[in-house]
C-alpha cells in the first residue's frame, strides 16, 4: 500500500532509523555528530542564502524585530551551531549505563540498563539553531529524531536537517534518523501528533501557546514545561546584602526567561530593612515593584498588587512583592501559585533552609543562589533540550538523559516460576 | 462557592491532604499503615455484609463465576488484605532519598531528592483488595489517594475506604489522603480524569477495555500497561533440558497472566531436537500449538498459525511457534510483535545472550530465566502497582519508587548567574 501521508512516511523511517542508532556504539554517534557539523559547514552558502530570503519575507510581513533577530542566521551563528553538534558528540554517553538492583534469593541477578526511548518528536518556533541542537541530543542519546519547525524559517531548517541527515549517512548511520517535516500547512503538526505508534516523545519548545496546542492535540506522550513563576524568599535569617545581590539577578539580568524571579516574598521581621534597599537597587533598573499592602506600609509610592499579579509570568522587568509573617506562609504562597519550576530561599539559618528545600515542590529549589542557574548547561548538563515543569519521567532541566529510559535485565540460570508457593 | 461536583470535592481534598503526606516522616506513615489494618479488621461484619450482599447480586445478574471470585470476600481474603497494608508498612520508604549530582566550579552544590507525586487516582475493576492494596502504596510514597472501583462492588470498596481513612485520621494523617469515588455512574470517573489541575497521576488497573478508555479519555498523564505479548526465543546454543523447564514455566504455570508467554521462537539448529520434546510437554498439559510452516514441517499436526496469531495475547493455554534462522530474526520479530513487557533468551552462549540483552527493547529482558518472574514482588519490590509498559517514568513493575519523582537541590553561597560571560 503506498503512504498516503508524507509525515507518516518520515516517522515510520526514523522508527526503522532508531533500531539501528539505540545499538550505535558511543563512538560512531560520535563520529556522526562530527560529520553533521561537517556537512553544515559545507551547506554554509545555501542555509544563508535561503535564510536571508526567509528574513526578508519576515520583515515584509511586518514581524516585530525580535522576531526576526531569533529567525536570522550569519556565518558566526551557523559555526556556533556547527560547534554545538561537536560540543555534544564530547558530552558522555548515558546509553548502556548499568546500575545494579538486586540479587534474588532465587539467585535471579536483576539490573537496569539506561536505553533510548525511540523516536522524538519535537516541535519549535522560529529559531534556526533548535535543529542542529535538537537533533544532536536525540542521535547522541540513541534516538531518532523527527523535527518540525517553524513556518517562518522553514526552508532554512529544512536544507539544516538535510546537511545533518548527509552527516549521518556519510558516517554509516541511518539518515532517516534527523527527519524534518518540512511542510508548512499546520495540519501537518496535527498528523504527527497522530502518531501514536511511530513516536514516543514530543517535545514542544516554545511559549505557552505553542506548548498547550500540543498537549491538547497530542496522542503520544508530552514533555514540556508550563511556564516560570519562580520566586525568591528572603528569610528573617537572611543575609540582606546577599539577598540584594540575588533577587536583583533573579530579576533583572534576563527577565524574559522562564527561570527569571516573578513574586519577592520577604519575611515581615527584616522588612523594614531589606525593602528599602531592594527597592532602590531595582529603581536604578528600571524594575516596576506592585506590593501587598503590608508591603505598601514600607514601600508607600509603589502600587498594589492586584490577586492576578500573584499568578501572573511578567517575562518583563515587573515584580510583585509579598510581606509574609513566616516560613510557613511563604512555602505555602508558593505552593498556590508556582509554577514547579525553580523557587529559592535566601537564609542563614539553616533549620528554616532545609525546611524549605524540602517542603516546596519544584523541579529546582536553592538555598542562598538564584533561581537563574537553572538551566542545563549550568546545571552542568552540557546543554538542554528544555526545562520540564512536568513530575513524571524528567523534572527539571532535560539533556541527555531526559530522552532515555531504563530496561530491567534479569539473568539466571534456569529458573522458573511458581506461583502457588 | 459550593462545589458542585463531589468527585472535584474529593480531588481537592486529597490534594490538600497531599501536601501533609509529602512532609510525613516514615514513622508517622508506617502508624497509619498499621492503624488502616486495625480499622480494616474492625470492619469486618460490616464489610463481610455489604460484600455477600453484592456477590449474591452479581450472581443474580449472570456474571460469570471467575468474576463473582474476584468480587468475593471472606474472613481469610480480608485478614490477607490487613496484613498486606502492614507488610508494606515495613517497606523501605523511597521518599526523600537523597543522590549527589554535581558540584559546580561556581561552588554551587546540587543533588536530587526522591519526592513524592501528590495526588494519585487509581481506578480499577472489581476485585476489593486493590483499593487497599493501592491506597497503601499512596501513602507510604507520601501521596494521596484517589480511588474508583468496579461498579459491582462499590458498596464493598466503599466501605474498605472509609475504613482506611478512619485509620489515617486516627494516626494524625489527614483522611482526605484516601478519597473514594463512591458515585457508581461512569460520568464520574470521566470527570475524575479532566481533574488535571488537583490529580498528578492516573493509573487503570484492569483489561484493556479499562486501560484505552483511561488512556483516550485522561487530561492527565497515565501510568499503565498496554498488553503482554512476551516471547522467549531458545537459541542454538541452549541447553535443551533447561529450555523446556523455561518455556513450559513461561506458557502453562499460568497462562492468564500478562508476563506468560505467548509465541516461542526457536532457532533452526537445534529446532529437530527441541520441538518434538517441547511438544509432548505442551501436549500432556493440554496447550494448542499453531506453528509458522517451517515448524510444521517438524510437528507435523500442529495447526499453522495465521499472521494475527504473532499479535494475540491468548492469556490462555495457546501457543504460536516460530522457527528462526537467526538471533537477529528472533530480535527483529520481537521488536514487530513484542508488546514491551517481558522477553527472554535462553542459551548457552554468552555472545548471544548479551546481544539478546541489549538489542530486545522491553521492560524486563530475560537470559535463562522465564518471564513469569516479571512482577514486584518477584523483583524484590515488596508490593506492586502494576506493571508499566510505557517508556517514559516507569517501565516493568512500579511499586513506591514508580510513584514518586525526583526535585533538584542547589546549595550555594550567594551565587548569581551573569548570562553574558
Amino acid at each position: 500500500m503506498p503512504e498516503i501521508d508524507p509525515t507518516a512516511a518520515l516517522a515510520r523511517r526514523a522508527k526503522e532509523a532508531s533500531r539501528a542508532l539505540a545499538l550505535a556504539p558511543t563512538s560512531a554517534k560520535n563520529a556522526a555528530l562530527r560529520a553533521m557539523a561537517r556537512e553544515l559547514r559545507k551547506s554554509k552558502q545555501a542555509v544563508l542564502g535561503v535564510n536571508a530570503s526567509e528574513v526578508k519575507a519576515a520583515r515584509a510581513a511586518g514581524a516585530a524585530p525580535a522576531f526576526v533577530d531569533r529567525l536570522a542566521l550569519d556565518a558566526g551563528r551557523l559555526e556556533k551551531i556547527a560547534r554545538g553538534l561537536e560540543k555534544v558528540a564530547e558530552l558522555p554517553d548515558p546509553v548502556g549505563e548499568v546500575r545494579d538492583f538486586a540479587q534474588r534469593p532465587n539467585g535471579l541477578t536483576i539490573r537496569r540498563m539506561r536505553v533510548p526511548l525511540g523516536v522524538i518528536a519535537i516541535i519549535y518556533e522560529s529559531r534556526p539553531g533548535v535543529t542542529a541542537d535538537a537533533a544532536a541530543l536525540c542521535v547522541k542519546s540513541g534516538n531518532a529524531a523527527l523535527l518540525r519547525g517553524g513556518r517562518e524559517a522553514i526552508r532554512t531548517n529544512a536544507l539544516i536537517a538535510k546537511a545533518l541527515a548527509r552527516g549521518l549517512k556519510a558516517s554509516g548511520l541511518p539518515a532517516g534518523a534527523v527527519g524534518f517535516v518540512a511542510d508548512p500547512d499546520r495540519a501537518a503538526v496535527k498528523r504527527l501528533l497522530a502518531l501514536e505508534g511511530l513516536i514516543d516523545l514530543v517535545i514542544p519548545r516554545g511559549g505557552p501557546e505553542l506548548t498547550v496546542m500540543v498537549r491538547r492535540e497530542s496522542a503520544i506522550p508530552v514533555l514540556s514545561h508550563d511556564k516560570g513563576l519562580c520566586h525568591v524568599y528572603v528569610d528573617a535569617s537572611a543575609d540582606l546584602a546577599m539577598a540584594v545581590e540575588i533577587c536583583f539577578n533573579a530579576k533583572a539580568e534576563r527577565p524574559g526567561v522562564c527561570n527569571a524571579m516573578e513574586t519577592l516574598l520577604v519575611h515581615e521581621k527584616i522588612a523594614r530593612e531589606f525593602l528599602p534597599r531592594m527597592a532602590a537597587r531595582y529603581e536604578r533598573a528600571g524594575v516596576e515593584l506592585r506590593g501587598c499592602p503590608r508591603t505598601r506600609k514600607i514601600l508607600r509610592a509603589i502600587k498594589p498588587a492586584a490577586p492576578a499579579d500573584w499568578d501572573t509570568e511578567y517575562l518583563d522587568l515587573i515584580l510583585s512583592i509579598r510581606t509574609v509573617r513566616s516560613l510557613d506562609e511563604a512555602v505555602d504562597h508558593i505552593a498556590r501559585h508556582g509554577s514547579g519550576l525553580a523557587e529559592a530561599i535566601v537564609a542563614r539559618d539553616r533549620k528554616a533552609a532545609r525546611r524549605f528545600l524540602r517542603e516546596v515542590d519544584a523541579g529546582a529549589v536553592y538555598h542562598n543562589a538564584s533561581t537563574r542557574f537553572t538551566d542545563g548547561g549550568e546545571f552542568g548538563l552540557g546543554a538542554e533540550m528544555g526545562i520540564s515543569t512536568q513530575k513524571l519521567h524528567a523534572r527539571g532541566p532535560v539533556a541527555l538523559e531526559g530522552l532515555t529510559c531504563e530496561k530491567f535485565i534479569v539473568e539466571g540460570s534456569g529458573q522458573v516460576r511458581d506461583s502457588t508457593a
